[in-house]
């Protein structure tokens, strides 16, 4: 009891240090992040993969509007996990950087620099009065002088450079998944296949084509790209992931 | 009693995070669509079909004057639920962005981009500061490169596609009805007729042409057109939904 | 006891939404609208019908000075209850409104249009934070393209057309009063009627010339016009409503 | 208890309504005017009385320092009551609305303009956050177009006109003998008496000329005149008002 | 302890009313100038005196450093009594002012005017959020078109003019004794005793010269003018004043 | 219990005064300084010493570092105690002030001009909201026109001259000291030992030349010098003040 | 319990003082960089010598994105440790202020005026209101005029120079062994040996390369330059530090 009333005098403060030091608005911010269904994020030897579970609430709703893999420029894709509305404004800010990389020195953005960028850009959020922290993790990847990169940015707006990496709900788990299976020097299709193994590993039913988003950039084009629902179900097929049933109803974006 | 207290801590903070990672003001805000009279949208091989419940509070108020389609461009209806100024407010937002893009561009806006346009400027609300979000839920429908498009936003500012979607007061009840009733390939008409069906679904007294409100985005015209009372009779008249009775007096917008 | 201190959380913040979806602010102005004396709209098939009590506090006060029945423009009246100083803000706004109109597109405002905009004004106040919403209802009405048009605003910024409607103390009973017996067709002269008859009917002592203020938007002039003490004191001997006695003293403005 | 404890949540958000839609900060403004010494402003055929009970606290200080009747302009005079350095605040923007009128129109303020442009500019600081109300009444008398006009302001920004009125201490005492003892259609001279009379009413110990302020805006001559001690004395002579004693010390400004 | 958790609701914001219509802050600001040690103005026919206990809370303090009596302009001085930094503010604006005036008008400000500009300043801190009311009350005193004048400010921002008046702290006895031993006519010289019978009216260990600050402004010359040591030393002795022994330690500015 | 709580009430709201008067954040602006190490200040016949207990927290700190004994000008030297990062920003604020001074004027600035523009610095933060009072004091020494001057700055912005003072922790039983131990018309030399064993007198250990910063500015040349270590040691050698043993490690600055 | 609440009270307004002079939020900024994982930094003979804890939370993660030493100029190391977005904001104010230097006067920063720019930037967001203090330390080393610098900032905006300090988790017992075991006039590369000392001695297991940042600025060239895990493993074994195990995985960056 005592412990909650401190925690609340805390919270409500949105920018100021507990006695302990930490940052409460942004704790519970990563919490909106876990609220939200998983992404992953592989490095591969040859690109870089995206792969999101974005299953829709209704089978009504257009599985297109559950929108977690994102294209950013040609060379970068972003997946998100979390709040949707603050994944939006994230992802308009680091599209605008883009561009202006380009206008300003007449090349693609480095993903480290754009990563950079847009979690200066959360910082701002988390130190000064007036709003509150971004409730969003995002998964930047792409390609930069010929090598595959991978960054995650959370709301305290520290960035990370992973290997591989899952945000979103029930990521600890999935981030275990990945640390057991993840090989170095594997191929592109090799990652397709252990992030949807991994979104699958967590749960019992399969997956959807529809209820999953892959996007890749490849080492060799450079370019990123969307998955079809064809070639995803053909994965899915390979690797026995494809779900015999309708998706549940109640699931939460 | 706990549980009441620590609750409202947080939504006295309009824009900060609880501990479970969830923003009180926007989970209100969603209460307050729910408060207002219900509206549907409904995508057909032919057009979007949008439908609501207007029925006016005294027989002496004018029902032109419940407004709740609303024509936001030559081919693009809006249909609200919620906090009735605040649907104004979004729906002038809305026109000016048709009017910009047809002035900078030299054509009409496609749905898509003026929902997130639409959503982009609700999520602004929800975190910054000295505002309180907009306690309102639209339906935005009309034509895009030939294609029918509906779209939904909600007070976040998340913005979602469906084929067929409800919102605004039993919304769960009426989206179990469309789930149930949709029919992919229907035709327009088709889709008035569900749409009628729907909101009577929850009322046993029938629908009077004056208490509805029904507008189409045709897939051939690719214009919006509000239904005159006669053609709202007319359907209702076919499919039994007609009122017997006056309209109930103490009905709340 | 619990739900009155739960209300008052809420109330304290100025624009925030109670866990029911409900903005307290915009309710408790409400009710200073029912806090003031009573105004009536009626819209006639030859105009529009204004007509207010406004009883003075003292034999001293110069019955002139509580405004309730203002011209906006030529063509316009307004009706106010409530708080009195908020509504000589809203009424500036919306003469200043007239004539920007006229300047700028040379020619008379219509109802509708003005009506809406002060609506969006008052909207403003019950969003963005640093202010409190206007605690006063208007009832706007005139004559456009020949037909009179009779309008209402309340605090939280809707619009609502009328036939015929009251606005402030007693609002429920003159308004079922007036459901009772209006009817469509009726002449200016009868509007008159009627809405005197309303006023005096939650008042068993009758009226006095000086405590009713009546102004009519006549369709074969399009002009504004202030009854006169005597022709309302012709209408009041006319329908026996005359008071025999001299006001009470401790009505409240 | 309980009603305390809830009347003090309101009063603590300067500008926000209590669930009965009442405005506290304006209520407590009102009851900073009763702390304030009375003033009587009368309105006779002949022109506009203003009077005030100017008692100092101790016989040191200047009674002309205790200003109670001001000069507004050439044709207007202005008495008070309430907190004096809001009083001073007010009377200063009333001055430079006269002045302002002379110069952008070539011609005198009309009493009713100026009291509105006042009580317009008291409104604001009850709905804008950031400041207080004023706590302060003002009786603006003068001639207009050869009539004369008495208004009052009050603190929540309402304009009243009068025949006769009291503001300060005692205001329902001293308005209740103006109602019994006004006469329509007395002379200045009348007027002049009446508001001593009534100044004198709630004191038994008589009125000293030091500690009376008067002021008189003359139907022939338009001009606002404010009465010598000597004419003060052979008023209080005449009508048998002399205090035979000295003042009293502790009577609050 | 009722009465006391509600005064802490009425402090804490800013600039609101009490319900009685007092402003804590304000008050509270008046104990602030009780703090301080007292000072006393005195209006003389020849001219202004002001006097002030200046008493140092340390031997190793230069007594020159502790300042009550400062020099406004040529013709103008002023005491101050209670928080030192804010009478450095408000006495820092004064000289402006008087500096102003000599350039707009090239004439000495006069003493009312001059004091008005200080209170209204002033009583901006008292109405206006984001501040504190000044802890501060001056007296103004010199001369004007040849006749001496006394002012007081206070904390609310109102002008008080005096025959002689007391400030800071123990000012109900010190004014006792002013009301009791105050004589029309009396010269300067007259005066500055007075002044100093005054202040050691309250103490019985008498008054050291460099405990004590005087200063006039003499009719004839019409300058302001610091009475020396010597010279106060003289008017001590001869009034039989004189402090045997050495100052307290521990009294407070 | 209960005074605790209302101290509370008080602190929270930074420049509010308390119902007896007091600014509690200035004063517990005060505690910072006296949790600052001590600094001295003395004045002689032949000009200014500054002097400081700077041991340092660690013997792997640079003693240079802790910065207690500045340099403002060529002609003024400052000393501080309380909090660092505050008092480095009065300094440079100080600093500034000379140089615009010499730029302005072409000639040093006068230690009470200096002074006095630092306190009112000082003031700005006791009165306006959104920021604290500085938590640091200030010995500002220096010759002005051929006299030694010596002046303290605290945290209300009150300037004081002073023939010797003590800053900073211990400060009463080291004003004490200097009370006692004080001698009008010492030389420079003087001055430095005194204020050397005043340091000294509340420390059993003896002194380090490591552990003290001293500053002088001399009549003679009117210009500020910094003591070097070997300077320094070897007074505290001639007066026995050298500390043998190593200096303690858990001294706070 | 009393005391608890009674610190609540302190740490919600961001710039206030506590009663006893305590900054509550920069302590709280304090606790967050104990928080991070340790950093070290040395002066020698032959340069500076910063090195720092940067194991990361996951083998998944990319040691490289741990930063912890960074380049701020060709001649200027720092390294960090806290929050880590904070050191992001504070790094590029640093490296902002060099290329201003640069740019302004033609040569390079020196360390002790770029510690002090970013102190005084520090400190703002200790003072005014709207932010919270930096949750972050930083050690900035480097040449200046030939002579290695080496300088802590904390949260409080205090600049320190060091022959040898630690900073961020069991900062106490990592200072402890480098009093114990720094030796005046070692060389660079017994620097690093005791930084990788340091950090060893708080953990059993040893350090791994990856898991451990060096960056040295060296007399001779000026010239930063940040040890290749070759190098740093050659340091380790050396000295026999080099762990057997795979780091941990939960430790806290």
């Amino acid at each position: 009891m005592q412990g909650q009333a401190q925690q609340q005098a805390y919270d409500r403060g949105i920018t100021i240090f507990s006695p302990d030091g930490r940052l409460y608005q942004v704790e519970y911010a990563r919490e909106a992040v876990k609220r939200g269904t998983a992404s992953i994020g592989i490095r591969t030897a040859d690109g870089v993969v995206l792969a999101a579970d974005k299953r829709s609430r209704s089978p009504l709703m257009e599985p297109t509007s559950v929108e977690k893999i994102h294209k950013a420029d040609d060379h970068i894709g972003i997946a998100s996990a979390g709040h949707v509305a603050d994944a939006r404004q994230l992802i308009d800010y680091a599209r605008r950087q883009t561009q202006v990389n380009r206008l300003r020195y007449g090349e693609q953005i480095g993903i480290e620099t754009l990563t950079k960028e847009v979690t200066d850009y959360i910082q701002q959020y988390t130190q000064v009065g007036g709003a509150r922290p971004f409730g969003v993790a995002l998964l930047i990847g792409g390609m930069e002088n010929g090598e595959p990169r991978l960054y995650e940015t959370d709301p305290s707006g520290t960035p990370y450079e992973w290997k591989a990496v899952a945000i979103g709900a029930e990521r600890r788990d999935l981030q275990d998944y990945l640390e057991e299976n993840y090989v170095e020097g594997a191929d592109l299709a090799g990652g397709v296949s252990l992030a949807l193994e991994t979104l699958a590993s967590t749960d019992d039913e399969g997956l959807e084509p529809d209820g999953v988003g892959v996007g890749t950039v490849d080492a060799e084009t450079g370019e990123f790209h969307r998955l079809s629902n064809e070639e995803i179900e053909s994965y899915l097929t390979e690797h026995d992931l494809l779900a015999s049933e309708e998706p549940t109803d109640d699931s939460e974006e």
